[in-house]
């Protein structure tokens, strides 16, 4: 059906689109006007689309469009598409503008609605306060079904959500809530506080995003109570944006674990410029890069090692790789399970057992199939290197070589993430490099020493 | 609050224990049973909780738990058990068990629920048919608001969703929903049909998971319905599941291009059993381990280049190194806009030539760097390998290399993914792995090829 939409666009059909937008999803009109590539389109879309149409599509945009897109309209209209957002929407629009635009359009807000505004914008982006809708049905526990359904209608059209309806007291703080479904089937006559249901669960408006949206995952929340320093209820965070949430901090933490820096940019990949695509990737390339080259100056430190027994290249680079896979393994599940709050600072301990007897199991495994191969193959495919080479002698270094990197770095994936939380460090951004060049160094001596050790070279 | 369980336990304080478990969520009380170790503890627990209250904690265990705790139940209590389950989760349970057991508990419901159950255990566990519930509340559109709430009412407490209500044709074809909210406010003799919202989005139950969960977070659906092939309306997955849905896959999508096999496990980090983590893990070391040869007999075919020239052992561990960091970057980037829906197919050619375009830059500016840094820091840092070192051409040698190396990992990082697909493979399990080994080789080659181009060994 969005299809639809580009031949409407290209012969210019008002009408047409609007049908269109009526039928199509707000979330797949965002998606297509932030692929239009030409000025006089989007124009054209935005005078065609009402602002109270826009809105809708205006909270789906990347943060990047939004402020062209508002300049697009006239003030009066700029008020209707203002009014027309949800609060947390709004806040979330006015972040995301110059701080003129920001200015000239709280101006255009009524008395109230920039009050409240001012109130949100107080709170960091990234925090359950600077998430939070404040449209949110709340009621007191002596009203009966009857008054609290009536003092509720009015926000019928306004609020977010409306399945939850906080019930407070009256210093304003949460004690219980009702599901719209038990007020609906109530008897007119029931007090409020009969059909109530305890609130296990609030979270303060300073606290970071990311565990709002985890307790609303954990606790299967349609909304989560926000409060203030004085437990009074302030608003909600909903489930749809626990999701957006969930979704971004995922993305971050792969990226991170990637060597990407920087925020997750909000427009897809192939919209985001080459240069901002740049900016994210080489840092981390350059810094990894130079660090790398420790390795080299080990490598070249044993030069008389690997001149003697040039054979010892052929699992150098197994050797060094698999340090990489086995230290990415296990700081992968590690970063994960923190992320998901399942770790905490005490099981440190634990975590160091469970990896130190898995990174041996492994080591040995990898290191007798590597012994095997060494026996077995090497005098089958490579019978020249055979000549003057201490055939099991050769096969303890390479092997024993494997198992010391593989239990080394299964520790070390597991405890740096661990390591890093505990100096305030995020884990994801720090533990994947570090780990690459810590275990590609320390690798590299493992691996020469043995050979020394076991070869006499 | 989860603190106070573990003495209340110990003392084997069955009433406190009712006390928590009134006070405390089911989540939590599932993780506390989940962590307990002795079988005596369970069986407290269990025996103190009734079936109704323990049917919440039970859909929230990890599935391995689930047959053991059922079955510390009389039959008597298992069906009052099953019968507090929502469908979804029981279907979910009866997938967990072992076959005798399922024939056994199935045997325990009523007819209708026995029906209903063997329909749903007819999906797949990873479609949207596996994972809907049927519980939702259906009207048609002739009825009133009065008579269409006097139907809703027998499923005030079973229903897990009437936030959204679906109304069906005489078909059960969906044709629209109402919220309830606006049940509960318009005036009783509406016909449903003024106030019905049409339906944008529905699913076939035989679609994956993923797709439901992502078309619920993109649309911000509070539930989306279910239909068979003949578009008759069979349940819904609501916003709880598919959050749970998303997180699971993200989690899987990180393991698998950490080469992680298999399914992500449903219990913590902690509680995973070595030999689970041991499986996992040790699969694709193996594999990778014994590519990783494949570079090492590369290097030992160019003996004699490295023989000569032995400063060149200083950069090769960094361009091996950047090629794998620079792939992936990409392969990340490129994965998760497929992941989250952003690239299709078609858009396969736009990526490369944004790729090649970032590699080009990236490795113009990795190139320079390094060419910088031999020319300015080797004669400082290295003095005696100047002997014999002409200079310019080893720098030439290595920093064309970097660059080349650079360009073509971000291509090969990013393409990959896009053919794993194009061949119905699993981009995050194939391409990562595939990555490395490809990309250390050829960096192997490419490093060598210039160094006897450039420096004439």
């Amino acid at each position: 059906m969005p299809d639809r939409l580009a031949p409407a666009l290209e012969s210019r059909d008002g009408s047409a689109i609007l049908a269109l937008a009526e039928e199509l999803h707000y979330a797949d009109l965002a998606n297509f006007y932030a692929e239009l590539d030409d000025d006089e389109d989007r124009d054209f879309m935005v005078q065609t689309l009402s602002p109270t149409t826009f809105s809708d599509i205006l909270a789906e945009l990347p943060d990047s469009l939004r402020e062209e897109a508002i300049n697009r309209y006239k003030p009066a209209q700029q008020r209707e598409l203002l009014s027309a957002l949800t609060d947390d929407d709004r806040v979330d629009v006015l972040q995301d503008v110059s701080e003129e635009t920001q200015d000239s359009l709280l101006e255009l807000l009524s008395t109230e609605e920039k009050e409240l505004t001012e109130t949100l914008l107080k709170y960091d982006e990234e925090t359950a306060g600077g998430r939070m809708t404040t449209s949110i049905g709340r009621v007191t526990e002596t009203l009966t079904v009857k008054a609290a359904l009536d003092e509720l209608r009015n926000l019928q059209d306004s609020a977010e959500t409306l399945s939850r309806i906080f019930v407070v007291d009256e210093r304003e703080r949460p004690i219980g809530f009702v599901r719209l479904r038990d007020l609906a089937f109530a008897s007119r006559d029931t007090p409020v506080r009969d059909i109530m249901l305890d609130v296990k669960e609030t979270i303060l408006a300073t606290a970071d995003q990311e565990e709002a949206a985890t307790m609303v995952r954990k606790y299967d929340l349609l909304a989560l109570p926000v409060v203030d320093e004085s437990n009074r209820l302030l608003g909600a965070i909903t489930y749809d944006d626990a999701m957006e949430i969930l979704e971004e901090e995922s993305t971050e933490d792969m990226e991170k674990q990637a060597g990407i820096a920087g925020e997750q940019s909000e427009e897809s990949y192939l919209r985001t410029r080459i240069l901002v695509h740049l900016r994210r990737r080489v840092g981390w390339l350059l810094v990894l890069g130079f660090l790398a080259i420790a390795s080299g100056y080990v490598m070249i430190q044993f030069e008389p090692v690997l001149n003697s027994i040039f054979l010892l290249a052929l699992f150098l680079p197994m050797v060094i790789a698999t340090g990489g896979n086995t230290g990415g393994q296990a700081a992968t599940m590690v970063i994960r399970a923190m992320s998901l709050g399942e770790l905490e600072a005490k099981d440190s301990w634990q975590v160091a057992w469970k990896e130190l007897r898995l990174g041996m199991l492994q080591g040995l495994i990898l290191g007798l199939s590597l012994a095997a191969t060494c026996l077995l193959l090497l005098p089958l495919l490579l019978p020249d290197s055979m000549v003057g080479l201490n055939l099991p002698h050769f096969t303890l270094a390479v092997s024993s070589a494997l198992t010391i990197q593989v239990v080394a770095s299964t520790l070390i994936g597991a405890l740096l993430p661990i390591g890093a939380r505990a100096i305030k460090l995020d884990p994801a951004v720090i533990a994947a490099p570090a780990i690459t060049t810590i275990v590609d160094v320390s690798g590299m001596m493992i691996y020469f020493t043995t050979a020394r050790l076991f070869l006499g070279v």
